[in-house]
């Protein structure tokens, strides 16, 4: 197929469908055959020819993108995380094999109840069915991706980024064929390669049953707006962090510095900081410190006022209402005075976008309040808001973030791609023979 | 307010954001305290006057009813399930005390990990937020979903079926004086009266969190496809049993009646035989048994030829395309003969709603393999599709039955209406301190 061919949207249900059927071989393996498929996986990786052909057509799209670059159509942030090195593979390789070691998901029951005697009811996790993945420029969220929905029996629909089209290709192909190579129908991972294929599959709420969009916020907000399909992906991240009384001075400027300045860009980054006025002095060494990082200020009249005698206090602007519900993803900081605790609270009630919140206080019986009554998929005290993360979280692999407070919440870890089954093992037992007056449940619990 | 005044969308925003608030009241308390509300509700339900209050304004209800049915505008049925009595009443306070008795779902941490010394994350169960529930004609719902909401610290905005608003309003009412007596803010619980009101509520996904729709199919559809809130309910139970070779035709008889004729309106019934060529025998078992029961038999050709001779035969009409993909909710079934094990699973694959498919066979391989790769919230072996419910699986209060397969599947119980926050406590730790060549997280769990 040449680059240039869209299918419609009937052969990208075909597609879904074959992949469908084709992730039950991976879904039927038990838990060591799929980890023989991940350790061979990261053997193909490892292979020096391979990797030599993975390298080459990298660096078609490596050459593709610096003209882009040239021609200032692509960001040079975007061309660095095209390039695929022996580092990068390596790393791969080692990620692979640490999830063929993870803990397995599948099979074992997480219940079993005896309704009555020979009526056994079990309750078995099992695989969602089809993930459709929709990824960045990344080449190396192929076999990331891959891994994950092996590991968890799950067919997968992959769309990368348009840039990284020839590195994706060679690294699909090379998981197909690991795939094929086991006696696996390779079809239950596959690429799609046009922009407009994306929708096709947003439309397939019958055969797709988890999206999974990574990328701006934006991006992310068009996907859940377009599809029926459960979508896992954050599109907002407005994070606060909240300066209260007896907050000290060095340790909030050590905090409010890695959550701002650490990545920008991150959605656990962030964007607004509160103080009470009894925090003044932690205040003043957070504005000094990220004036120093070269963070733009947005302030409340109370705020300027308070930081009127601060070196540099010249270049404060002044925060409008808009400031209070701004994702910037920059270096650029709004900061609000507000009367205490509960006015705090009811600020990030009000603009927080339920990701992640943080006080720094040394008053324990204030910060407890905050952990108990914010509602947000994170509620820190004294840490960064940057360690809203599954690794740091130490949930291995991440396969993304959820605002959203169904299924998972947070960093979600593999354990996000898989359902449950209610399995019931009968000799004939109809139900009617059960309820007031007739037989009643046993309801035995079973180890 | 009279029975005629509509709130406008605004008015409703306001309820919303008042229960929510309100909620926190709920969910500050421990499970003891929640415990304490609900048996103060059971007693509230147990009290004579009051008891005397709640029968007259069903009275009134019922009344208005009778008059709708007399002029044809309302079901017997539907009349029949808005009546309220000491007996229903005594039952409403039983759930309530053995909900108050159930364990408790919120608080205690379900992991606890060192990220690093003094780093201290914890994932701790909490409610969602705000439910909104839309329910059918039977005012006793309004107890119980109330009962949920209280166990599991969720506020709750109910709407039931015009033809109980008195009733549903003194129930309420009640519900409402239960909390305030204890200190807690009545707002957590308010009842929409009007039809406009639901569609006002279905645009607050920023205020609930959770739609739950009881009804018809096509109510729970139309909820689904007007609301961004993620909604509990299942649309569809098109459920089959399939007959494989080797299927006992006294057992598979006994099955096929409790599974389509014990209540034939239920979600867990079945609309469509599969019977393998290997289990003649049973099919005609199972049709002489439906047919005595006045099932009406659509049948394909090869199963019409196979009956021929039973008596009744002629009352068998043939199966269209349509047949198979239509949930009949009445005394309706379609029969197939497949070629075997694979064209039934294919069958399901295909047609099934992923609600409850059963098997009927001697033949254990079969059967496991059946379990083991049907896709659907239940899959039974030798058992009948009506068990599929809350009840019957022993899972306490049912919230509702979900087709869906993230968050919850099959029957809910009360873990459905709970989702989890990740608490983290530090001192001063920021994440760029972690990292290749600098310190290392620990991950260590902790009990």
């Amino acid at each position: 197929m040449s680059t240039n061919d869209v299918r419609d949207p009937g052969d990208i249900r075909a597609v879904a469908i074959r992949a469908r059927r084709a992730g039950r071989t991976l879904a039927a393996l038990d838990g060591r055959g799929r980890a023989g498929v991940l350790s061979a996986l990261a053997d193909a990786l490892a292979d020096a020819g391979r990797r030599a052909a993975l390298l080459a057509a990298n660096a078609r799209d490596m050459a593709r993108a610096r003209e882009e670059e040239a021609r200032g159509k692509l960001d040079s942030a975007r061309v660095r995380r095209l390039a695929l090195s022996a580092g990068k593979l390596d790393a791969l390789c080692d990620g692979l094999r640490q999830l063929a070691a993870a803990p397995e998901l599948l099979g074992a029951p997480t219940l079993r109840r005896a309704l009555d005697d020979g009526l056994l009811l079990e309750r078995v996790p099992c695989p969602l069915g089809t993930l459709g993945v929709v990824f960045e420029a990344r080449p190396d969220a192929v076999p990331q991706i891959a891994g994950l929905a092996i590991k968890t029996g799950n067919a997968l629909l992959l769309k990368g980024g348009r840039e990284a089209l020839e590195s994706n290709r060679a690294l699909t192909a090379l998981t197909r064929e690991v795939l094929a190579a086991r006696g696996l129908d390779p079809d239950a991972i596959a690429l799609l390669e046009q922009r407009e294929e994306i929708a096709a599959m947003l439309e397939l709420d019958d055969c797709i049953d988890l999206v999974i969009a990574r990328g701006s916020g934006s991006f992310v907000q068009y996907v859940q707006r377009s599809t029926k399909i459960p979508v896992l992906g954050h599109a907002e991240g407005l994070c606060h962090l909240y300066l209260h009384d007896d907050a000290a001075p060095e340790l909030a400027a050590r905090i409010a510095v890695d959550a701002k300045c650490s990545y920008p860009a991150a959605c656990n980054a962030i964007e607004t900081l509160l103080w009470a006025p009894g925090a003044s002095a932690a205040l003043e060494a957070c504005a000094r410190a990220l004036l120093a990082e070269g963070v733009a200020l947005r302030v409340c009249p109370q705020t300027r006022a308070a930081l009127a005698s601060l070196p540099g206090a010249d270049a404060l602007t002044p925060a409008s209402a808009e400031d209070w519900r701004t994702e910037y993803g920059a270096l650029v900081l709004s900061i609000r005075q507000v009367a205490g605790l509960d006015a705090a609270l009811e600020h990030i009630e009000q603009h927080g976008s339920r990701h992640t919140e943080a006080i720094v206080t040394a008053d324990d019986a204030a910060a407890e309040r905050f952990l108990a009554e914010v509602d947000a998929a994170g509620v820190f005290h004294n840490a960064s808001t940057r360690f809203a993360d599954g690794y740091r979280y130490g949930l291995g692999a991440e396969v993304g973030i959820s605002t959203g407070k169904l299924h998972a919440r947070g960093p979600v870890g593999v354990e996000g791609l898989v359902t449950y089954r209610w399995l019931l093992r009968g000799h004939g037992q109809v139900a009617s023979d059960y309820g007031p007056g007739k037989r009643a449940f046993l309801h035995r619990e079973l180890p």
